[in-house]
């Protein structure tokens, strides 16, 4: 088993050799994330997606495989679109990001360009951002992911955070649900890691707050031991059906700590030695 | 003439005792704004607003008038909208800010809340937002305005900015138009104020930046002396028509500028001796 | 039992209620910290002024009794003076810090005066600095504190820290000592907390770094779970003998904690049942 | 004429090569400051260092001449310490600085780092602030400079602070002085730039300032155009006689703004054609 997490072709290419060395890879890099054989793998939300790993091996004759985790700013927002879409059909969503510092590696920005300030383009980010859920909520239909059938835009801006990516949500429904519906969904999904009691599952993949002014960074990004994503603010959106506001940890939910519960789910089904 | 910005409805009744008394009362504050014969006034966008003044004064029987400018994160935007609703017409809006704390007042938030933080909630904000551009945009028809026929999605976000509102922008227009067209419009609005060569007018109302990661807050807050908004990143949105960002100088054009530009305005078609 | 942390004249009579009323008040306020009978206690550095109670007792006829810690950017610098002192003599002492948002309480300052800046100033804290380690490093002579023969001035600054004060000092001593003797008496210095092995006790109440740039407020205001001062940069000083940097975390080891140290100290010697 | 800003070995042959070649060299830069026969000049304390130019070139035969400007975190210091050694003789200073992030440079600290922290330790920093003023300060004698016979001690420290170096000082003098003198002395220094008018030269070289919490980077950078240095709480120390708090503008009097008014005392002596 080996973690990757270098985004870059030359990367791309170790993770295969790993692969191709019989090494399971779990990478939190980009290269090959949305590959049609390769897992982009949330354990709470598409756990059956580890199937592609036969198509993956078939095809490239791996006796290892590549596994993949989402893009830090990826992760909140699919942990929150996901138990929505499943009861109630998300068809458009519209989300800005305020992502943290840490989400562009150390040393990452200059001092001087952060004091009192915000940058609002982060390169590559909103294209990852608006593909990556759908893979991810997607359905296996034989030797491939059939992507969910809705469309997110995305703008992604840099703050002043030292970690936890902060993201507002609009989002049009298939069937028209109350704010306290969507509240519960979330409140309330639990999925196999729960059920498996994986080491780094947190008790509740999303929490729901009541205050009006959370989740915040600094405050909320800990929660379930920064593994969990915070939903707060859910309300009606005059335009599309709801809004809300997602917290998700950039470095633990968002890169290693994906990384790991992926290899823990693996491990648990028996696909990991 | 009086110049206000207190939001209270003890405030409120103040600049009624002075229009009462004869006074041309500018006001920066909330609590006339969406009445039905008090302007709510940016003069590039909706200088024959002034109309209303006559409505009031029969109605109200004073001899002066109130007149409001818009809150400080509606302006921004209204400013980037307003054009392209005049081109293309606009139907839909979701927008999310990244709001200044001096957008906040003096002492405004506590810096052991704001430090590595953002406070995704601003009290009473996304409703002004929500509803202050349609007024502003409306048209005069008889004694009222007719508010444009369109609608808005605010999220507003506090952050770690001395000065200058940061909006992220998607727009559903009625007729499509490409990024290029609308940034061309963009740029080239001009309107009364800078016929007038108002003193306060901005030679540009609106600035459109080339820059992949502008505007920034600190950098290009000062545009115009502070009375351009400054509007970046002008693409197409895969879920409405089209998405930017807009900067705006909250407490120049968001505020105290406005006021005075409205007054420049007034006193230009000798409404002010 | 009682713990006390607020600064008033009403507090300090409050306080004397609860030790006329049979209490032990253990006071993190400044209402008493100066009083004559009254011990300003840091359990490694003088336990045994806890004999002042009896002092206490007998003057005032209280079946109870007040003890206090110090303030909290007196509380670093002394932790790193007291074993200097100890062994080569502390004559004079300029220091300069930089403290942290916290140390104003909340809600504390405005972050719009925080933004990029510092304040100069902290009501009233240069004196406590300046006399509170010469009461805590002296000796009982009789029913009363003999204070340290040194001098101590005092620069205090506010900085945009959440935790942790950092102070700039530079040592004139008694006996002249090499920069790596003073760093391996404070290396070493252990004390009765560390031998009674108290719960809240760190194991080294002084922990000395060797990185240049070291120690840093956001990095090492937890070393020993925030009950430890860190010194660095222990150098020659061209003006007086050595001087170095010191940062203590100024909730814990400069507030509560220090409370609580008290606390155990005085339940391990029996004085609290 | 030339300006130069680079520190490196190789920057100052550059710096050589263009006075060989009959330039004037103004130096921002530390490659030749503590050179025997090269001027460190501010016009306001200095001037007469112009005379070491004869020296150089005698010395080493070249048509031009270098002649440089303090460091950034020096200037401010020594516009406060001259006009009270001149008064009062100083002999002994520590001196702690907080300096702004401009200061290293761009894109100089990681955001990351920087982020609610201070980093105790600016790399030769404190070397330059020990030694320059005592070269400014110092008089010609014969074909050298006689440094000021004092001594000062550094503690250098970065913040988060876009520009503006601040500095705790506390002094030691010859002949006492009460803190109103010194103030006095500080407030009415001028000298030759102010009585040449040179347009960079600001009208008061120093500004005292009353408030208890002030000289402030963020609010009192700029005054005198960023020319002036700006000292506050004048009071006395209780280990030395004085001490106070220093702010000067680091990137306009401490490195570009000095360097042009070094050009302009030039031009007015006719040293610059």
């Amino acid at each position: 088993m080996v973690f990757s997490s270098l985004d870059s072709s030359v990367a791309g290419e170790v993770e295969e050799s790993f692969a191709r060395a019989g090494y399971i890879v779990l990478s939190n890099s980009k290269n090959h994330r949305m590959d049609d054989d390769v897992p982009l793998l949330v354990p709470e939300i598409n756990p059956e997606h580890l199937e592609l790993i036969k198509v993956q091996r078939a095809r490239r004759g791996w006796p290892g495989a590549i596994v993949t985790n989402p893009n830090c700013s990826t992760i909140g927002l699919v942990m929150a679109l996901a138990p929505i879409h499943r009861a109630f059909g998300v068809k458009r969503v519209i989300v800005a990001t305020m992502q943290a510092l840490s989400g562009a590696g150390y040393p990452g920005h200059s001092a001087i360009d952060m004091l009192g300030n915000v940058i609002p383009f982060i390169g590559g980010e909103e294209d990852k951002v608006e593909t990556e859920p759908l893979k991810i909520m997607g359905t296996i239909e034989g030797e491939a992911i059939r992507f969910a059938d809705c469309r997110i835009s995305a703008h992604t801006n840099r703050v002043f955070v030292e970690d936890g990516h902060l993201e507002c949500v609009s989002v049009e429904l298939e069937r028209k649900a109350k704010p306290d519906e969507i509240a519960r969904v979330l409140a309330q999904f639990s999925s196999l890691p729960q059920e498996l009691k994986l080491p780094f599952a947190p008790e509740r993949p999303v929490i729901v707050v009541d205050e009006r002014d959370r989740p915040q960074p600094r405050f909320d990004r800990d929660a379930g031991n920064g593994m969990s994503a915070v939903v707060g603010r859910v309300r009606e959106c005059p335009v599309f059906d709801i809004r809300f506001v997602v917290l998700s940890h950039n470095t633990i939910r968002g890169a290693a700590g994906a990384a790991i519960l992926n290899a823990e789910l693996m491990k648990a089904k028996g696909m990991i030695g």
